[in-house]
């Protein structure tokens, strides 16, 4: 298990996180973004209006954020908005994170315009867990994806999933092997090689 | 300067990047794909069958990797092919980074497959160098994103560009401003301030 806190402090300890964006082409776009702030469960960052990554993020809102420590990986699907009171955010993050003095002296901080990511997904991998680890948390609007795979009623407990799986994950429950979510690498290696066709994608 | 040959090193050195995708909706999509191999200037990663990058790829070979050291950051844009011949790439990858054999012991490793990147941009980013620095290589067929902003004639070399950067960039040649390009942080103050409108966007 892992709280959102423990999430939001590795956010905001790294700093530097990967932002993807989509281009006006439908190509995925990829920069370090620092986040700068994180208030009521909201991610907040900045970014300059001349950049690419400005009108990409107008043009096409939905964004993914990805942050990294010690293999333990966090991603953040959602949208983001640009928010109104841009003075007011300016000054806070440069209050909270000096360092933008260096780069962004004086006035140069308004050219900057704040964004905010209020309704997402957030999703925490742990490959240091033997199994591996994830967990999903959902805040505002955001849907939690479904991913990975499931054994249905199809299931013979034959137990070859849970041999050909790399990390021995599927279990057998009552009458049928179960694969616990949180541990599964969604590589799909149990749904190739399960001989009753027992096991499906869960999308 | 840098050279490739810089670049490779941090890649595979830090070997964890960023790989983002576009999904069927068109939306951004971001995970952990570690760097595995470098060879005659291609890039090689792996991911899983069951995985949604998996399927992301094939139907949407444009991607972005982002690698992340010290603050220096390396950004490829391109297109990813599945390789044919499996088994070769996958033992040979294994052998280069015998760490892939915790997640994935003995046989389960076939359940991978092994992607190449060879036409593509690389652009190097270091937020350490005073100005910025940023530099860009092309391999295969990749073309170069023209970004940022230039000063067209209609400069009246008033050094209102020079004096609103946030880096005091743009340099005065002859008789005219001119933005150095491998220091510019795009960010728009130069473009926003001018009094004559000489500065465009460059795309």
């Amino acid at each position: 298990m892992v709280t959102k806190e423990e999430c939001f402090k590795q956010l905001r300890e790294v700093i530097d996180a990967v932002l993807s964006t989509v281009d006006d082409n439908g190509n995925p776009q990829s920069r370090i973004i620092d986040i700068m702030h994180i208030e009521d469960d909201r991610i907040y960052f900045l970014t300059g209006r001349g950049k690419h990554v400005y009108s990409e993020i107008m043009n096409h809102p939905k964004v993914s954020y990805l942050s990294l420590k010690d293999n333990k990986s966090i991603r953040i699907s959602g949208e983001a908005h640009k928010l109104d009171d841009q003075k007011y955010w300016i000054d806070l993050i440069f209050e909270n994170n000096p360092f933008m003095n260096n780069v962004y002296p004086g006035n140069a901080r308004y050219i900057l315009e704040p964004f905010c990511i209020e309704d997402y997904e957030m999703e925490f991998f742990d490959l240091t867990q033997k199994p591996i680890f994830r967990q999903s948390f959902k805040f505002g609007d955001a849907e939690i994806t479904v991913k990975g795979f499931e054994i249905t009623d199809d299931c013979i407990a034959c137990g070859t999933c849970q041999a050909s799986c790399p990390q021995q994950i599927p279990v057998f429950v009552e009458d049928k092997f179960e694969i616990p979510q949180e541990h599964c690498l969604h590589c799909g290696l149990c749904y190739e090689n399960c001989p009753n066709d027992a096991i499906v994608k869960r999308e």
